[in-house]
């Protein structure tokens, strides 16, 4: 038995309250996403994450994963899991029907791999990456390049990869040298070494389709010279069979402090000058593609952050009702009681509570916006929504991704002591959590994003229709929320001076925009996460007068409410001022002036 | 060579600052710790840190400890360190001259203990334990027992440990339940198993020393019924020498998160019957006497959040300066640059510098404080001094220790993708500070230590007086500091509103007094902290003025107050809100409601 349970009847209530799931139906292609369906593919695969996946996570991070002669060996259970994965047809989930799918709403199979990545982060990724090159295939492939990739990837048979970094070239992508050159059949040569590559080489399909960013002869420097290949690790026939092994090798796995169990491989292309590619849309328009991954990718991240303070969450209370440790505060006995009575063992709980459920609902926003984005009918409304999905993805991945890792450290305070001993598990989630805010685009990244093109999309429209919405629910709250109405006010009002100002700052002062991007970023997604919460608990609370549901569910959800717009929004209000300071103070001090000696 | 460079500059000017360092050979026994004298300590130090020690703390994480047949074998490397610290007399610093100390500012040997510990925190443990040994024999030790044990402790030959906790008693001391029987010879019969015992056995000294608490049989409950004792791992001839080895063994060592090097201990007392040990003042009265040691330590572990702090931003700001990437932002040119010139790893940067300067100005004048506690020859004087000190205590340590872990987690941010690879060393740090916030009493028991006993010592007078300080300074800040005296001043009425609410709480609202000592705590660490930086500050500035010292580091000194009052206190200001919600919502949720299924 693991220690995660799939959280099934707070996810269902994020997707009802949040995640737009009464509307799914309505939606061209989502008619079968009704309740029914919905509740049964929670309940399989929340049994699937807890039961099946959720207790490889220990073992996945003593044994790792294993370079050995060129082949990466996962861990014995990971085969098993993956199967039952694969054959459970959970890859297909939210795909095309057209090349094997079930074309469910993204916003479900969110959902359904909140779980997964619950119960094992190592191994989400490779059904994660796999799906990035599924997306970026689907938008830009040829017709051929579908029908031979795309069935194989979406049924689990292959996996996909992300092949970007290159030692000079991290966040400054268009700094890559990898090199393509084109042969008389209208194939590629592809030359060169990533680095980073998550999944990069395994032992759990029979092909592993590798997307990678390289230069032609000749291209324009920066990201306008870069073209998008796909280099399967064996090429395949056009019958679709296997043929060669390709000129692809994973030379060296890195030794991480988290998700041992995910292979992080260099990569060598071409070392014999054999390694064939094939070009993936146009030219020199690679970049662009690569954003259609990136995008996903990045919510899908940011899910990690969910994923991993609800794990560390649901374990930090199991300690804390079991561990019996010191009287009560305030009692009347020196009996001892389990730490779950103590005001500040009770602060963290509510604390790891509150952040897993705010960054769960602007996640599951997130998906929704990016749903209706691709089906609604309305191409304003598929146009508005894009905005705000767009707006709202550097958010769901730095913010969610910051507050895992807070999470998991709250999590081995818990535990005291134990929570140090690795045994004891926490430890694992400190260390696993802890790259979420770096890949993909690091948190900075996402906050130069956020207020850089974000911001300014469309003159600022994303940004004033969502505080527009935010003030109107505020304006509105009433019975049990009517105490915390002033302080989320406050927060929404800071969001937008905060916001206000940076659009107002322009190109003359944009260092300043730059240097204030993250506790901006920070204000937005905790006045967000509020406002989703006090949604949340008003719906909870209606349901409670209408006798619907779950009492104490629902009285926990208006609890969790109160508690993050009461003890967490505060700080995060305050930083309108650092916000405004902007870049003040930053680069008071020369370079060398940071140095001791 | 190693990444650490003592930061000699900045930690005499904190000393000259706020640590008392002019007034030091004014006190009785510190007429020689004058100017030349902590000079040349610092510097020899400052060598022998960053040259002899910081170079094992990678291998000393690798190989960490390992026991084998009940012997301990630290890495090779330790061997050569710890003889290197013994010969040059380092061990002595601070100690009672009578007993072979230097008799030398405990301020001063915090600033080597600094050092020490940021080359490498598991070894620090070793002396941190053993001058918590020396604490307690010195001051409720028998006549005899100082002269056999206090000589080769404070000289280095011999260490000490520290055995409080027990499986079903962690924070809750008074749950232990070894046991000490009197035997004819007056000496104790000692059984039982301890955990946690740091460098409970090892092989870098000839004998060491447990201090070990226990009960004797019918003693009352609780923590007025335990009584402490020495028990040396050899037992120790009437004239100094060496006897018989004592029944006490480390039977296991945990496996933990970070400091590997530093060996965790399952100790058991007693197997065969035959543990000797001798009762260290009064039955019953072992736990003032650990109070002793634990004051000592708790200021001790604190810095270690200093140490690493100072160590995780030193190997940062090598990495911004060297690494290559992206054009600066708004620059004519697309040419990369070092990443220092980025405004996000700036800020990340100057946050992680605040953090260390700010609570190393903390714990020194903690330091302080307790030297004048002891020296002062006013009783009145060493009243006040010592309320002081202990006010400030859970604030060093708590206070400090969260920030250790932040800047770590930082330091890891700022080399991205290479901050994850165990290689590259930042991993490490944050490895190691997570136990910091956890030992020598857990950062939540700091918060009630804070809002209970030292909140209401003397009526409140000690941190009255601190806010009256805090505020009179403020009023005359002027000149360079003049922009952030609203911003200060705004937090230290937070922190007094937060500290007259507390105080007047009383036993009726303990349960809100408890729920709100992590926020309250939080927010009396920030406002100290700025309020110190302030003061550096404006004596940067009167340098500066006066053409004294170096300039870079003196306008560094002011642009790193400016920025921690602008862009890190508003934060903490903002949870007087929080602090005043005392425990609601804590208890909202029913025990149960808190699991998922």
């Amino acid at each position: 038995m693991s220690d995660y349970s799939a959280p099934i009847e707070e996810i269902q209530f994020a997707l009802e309250t949040v995640g737009g799931m009464a509307d799914w139906p309505s939606l061209p292609g989502f008619a079968e996403a009704g309740d029914d369906l919905v509740a049964a593919v929670l309940e399989e695969a929340g049994k699937l994450a807890s039961e099946v996946i959720a207790p490889t996570n220990p073992v996945g991070d003593r044994e790792g994963a294993v370079l050995t002669d060129g082949v990466v060996k996962t861990p014995d259970d990971f085969k098993a899991m993956h199967r039952a994965y694969v054959d459970g047809g959970w890859p297909t989930l939210a795909f095309d029907s057209e090349y094997g799918g079930q074309g469910l709403p993204g916003a479900l199979a969110m959902a359904v791999t909140e779980m997964v990545t619950s119960a094992n982060m190592a191994y989400s990724l490779n059904p994660l990456l796999t799906s990035g090159a599924i997306s970026a295939l689907t938008a830009h492939g040829s017709d051929e390049q579908k029908s031979l990739y795309l069935p194989k990837l979406i049924s689990g048979a292959w996996t996909g990869t992300m092949n970007l970094t290159e030692p000079q070239a991290g966040s400054d992508v268009g700094a890559l040298r990898s090199k393509a050159e084109k042969q008389p059949d209208g194939s590629y040569l592809i030359t060169g070494q990533k680095i980073y590559i998550t999944w990069g080489e395994h032992d759990l399909a029979e092909n592993i389709v590798h997307l990678v960013l390289a230069r032609l002869p000749g291209a324009p420097e920066g990201t306008r010279g870069i073209s998008m290949f796909v280099v399967p690790k064996f090429l395949v026939n056009a019958d679709g069979t296997l043929g060669a092994r390709n000129d692809v090798r994973c030379v060296s796995l890195e030794h991480k402090l988290g998700i041992h169990a995910s292979p992080t491989c260099v990569m060598s292309f071409g070392d014999e000058g054999k390694c064939v590619g094939y070009i993936v849309g146009e030219e020199n328009r690679g970049m662009r593609n690569m954003f259609t991954m990136m995008n996903h990718a990045r919510v899908g991240v940011g899910l990690e952050g969910v994923a991993i303070a609800e794990r560390a969450y649901q374990k930090a209370v199991i300690y804390a009702r079991e561990r019996v440790q010191s009287a009560a505060i305030g009692a009347k006995t020196r009996d001892a009681v389990t730490i779950v009575h103590h005001p500040d063992v009770r602060r963290m709980l509510m604390t790891m509570r509150a952040y897993a459920e705010a960054s769960r609902a602007i996640i599951y926003r997130n998906a929704w916006a990016m749903d209706r984005s691709h089906k609604l009918e309305n191409p304003e409304g598929r146009k508005a929504a894009e905005g705000e999905a767009d707006l709202l993805t550097p958010v769901s991945k730095a913010f969610s991704t910051d507050l895992g890792v807070e999470a998991a450290s709250l999590g081995i305070q818990v535990h005291g002591g134990m929570g140090f001993v690795e045994e004891t598990g926490a430890a694992q989630h400190y260390r696993d959590a802890r790259i979420a805010p770096i890949y993909e685009g690091t948190n900075g990244i996402q906050a130069l994003d956020l207020v850089g093109r974000k911001l300014n999309a469309d003159g600022g429209a994303h940004w004033r229709a969502l505080i527009d919405e935010m003030r109107t629910f505020c304006q509105g709250m009433d019975r049990a929320m009517a105490p915390q109405q002033e302080t989320l006010m406050a927060g929404i009002a800071a969001l937008q001076d905060a916001a206000e100002t940076l659009f107002a700052n322009g190109f003359e002062r944009i260092v300043d925009t730059a240097g204030a991007a993250t506790p901006y970023l920070r204000l937005f997604g905790t006045v967000l996460g509020a406002y989703l919460l006090a949604r949340q608990a008003m719906e909870a609370e209606r349901r409670l007068a209408a006798g619907e549901g779950n009492p104490a569910f629902l009285r926990a959800k208006i609890a969790t409410a109160r508690f993050f717009i009461e003890q967490i929004l505060p700080a995060a209000t305050a930083l309108l001022g650092p916000v405004k300071g902007g870049a003040a103070h930053l680069f008071d001090l020369d370079e060398e002036d940071f140095a001791r000696a």
